[in-house]
């Protein structure tokens, strides 16, 4: 455990020296830093960061441009779409009732595209995370959440909306309609956010 | 830090060579992953897997059968018995009011035959969790739980009630009484389950 | 990965031989233990205990006497003063509305002298931690905690009031006056405690 320089096994892939990495399905300029785990079915695409003491069991996507804080354990049927955000310590699960060695078949969990979980942020098996969405940090996601809505609490809600960067949408005099700060306009209705191309709310 | 074979201490447990696992009290078929630390205190049973990241201190107690799930941090005083599931990122205390550098006696937390810790569950040391319980993804239990019950929320309270397979029990027209899916009967008072041998309610 | 002895860097400081630990700035008589990564720039004081699988990054300063519990990413922008206590798998964060490939500015969280993060406990970016606080198993920090203030819950709310080993002031009949378990009194108004030198409710 000396501290030797990054071993490279590919040109354009960095993993650790301290890492276990079995996988050979890792795409480009991913990193894999200390002590995390990433199994031989694993499948994680370019330019992803997975920081210090992860795990990623068999059957999981990755795709690209994702972050993975410390401390998060991916099990099997998890599947966390392009630019996806994972914070530290936040749980996935893929069992409802879980005993010990009872083995359910397992839920599939889907991250999507530019979602971000929270710090802590716990996500019940079978459940869908909506593009763009955020959960707070200690969320407990316990439902599908939409696209773009910001969840959190205990079990986790609708607080609110944001955009694609994150910024949270402002509720205009005009019912249903949100804008976010470049001014772009978004439809909210029945928990489905539209965006509203061309039309600007001043 | 290569990747090499399992190396077995025992023909039957199975300690990956990542894993510092100094306890001479380990039972037959179990096994210990990555990256986690087992002092020389413990005392694990049979057929246990203790997955990546864990950590089990010395004056620990663990059945047979067991589940623990990736970073899990097992600490002096934590009972396990025989069959019990801890989640991923279940957290155990063992001091009621820590201060750093104060040493207060550790209390001593037990979780009895078949009961189950659902992701990210915190428990307040000296708890009791009750045979056949279930604890829901984030609880934070804050007191005793009682056998069969299903607790959620922060703080952790009674939900509903759960059989052996962790399945939840349905309350019956007639007042205390509950089935399970298989039909058998349950009469649960004050918090109390009672199973009814030899009864159905159809 | 061998049970090799403790690799002793410096006479005084343990660097368990399965932690990677780059800095240099490390002060006597600290502890670091298995599978912890401590980066080049953190600076860390005399007579602290950094337990298992805990990750500390470059722009992290931590006083003397501090506890660091297992399972505990301290990011950059961190800052614990001495005698603080973080509790197992407490999540800190410091980043406001992620997005994977967004870097905002780092916020600074500090945690005052002598306080503690009770188990599993969150805490957003950016916020103080007041000198001898406590937070409870669970919490879900969202804005500054006082000095000497017990909060918990999600969010966090102040529940009580805790002394510096951590017992809870108890509250006088004369309104705003406490007093801990040595007699001590306190006054608190508007979420403010004063110590009261010289002074004594019987």
């Amino acid at each position: 455990m000396s501290l030797r320089k990054l071993k490279v096994i590919n040109p354009a892939i960095n993993i650790h020296p301290l890492a276990e990495v079995k996988s050979k399905h890792i795409g480009m300029n991913t990193n894999v830093w200390q002590f995390s785990v990433v199994l031989p079915g694993a499948v994680i695409g370019r330019n992803c960061n997975i920081c210090s003491h992860c795990f990623v069991e068999d059957d999981v996507l990755i795709g690209d441009n994702v972050t993975i804080k410390s401390g998060v354990y991916v099990w099997n049927g998890i599947r966390l779409e392009d630019d996806v955000f994972v914070g530290p310590a936040v749980v996935f699960t893929n069992g409802l009732r879980p005993r010990s060695k009872k083995y359910d078949k397992e839920g599939i969990t889907i991250v999507k595209k530019g979602a971000s979980l929270g710090a802590n942020t716990s996500v019940l098996t079978g459940t869908t995370i909506g593009e763009y969405a955020m959960t707070g940090m200690g969320a407990v996601v316990t439902k599908d959440v939409p696209p773009h809505a910001l969840v959190y609490g205990n079990p986790a809600t609708i607080r609110g909306w944001v955009d694609k960067q994150g910024r949270k949408l402002i509720k205009q005099a005009d019912k249903d309609y949100w804008k976010d700060e470049d001014g772009n306009s978004y439809l909210i209705r029945n928990n489905i956010v539209k965006p509203i191309k061309g039309m600007k709310i001043a």
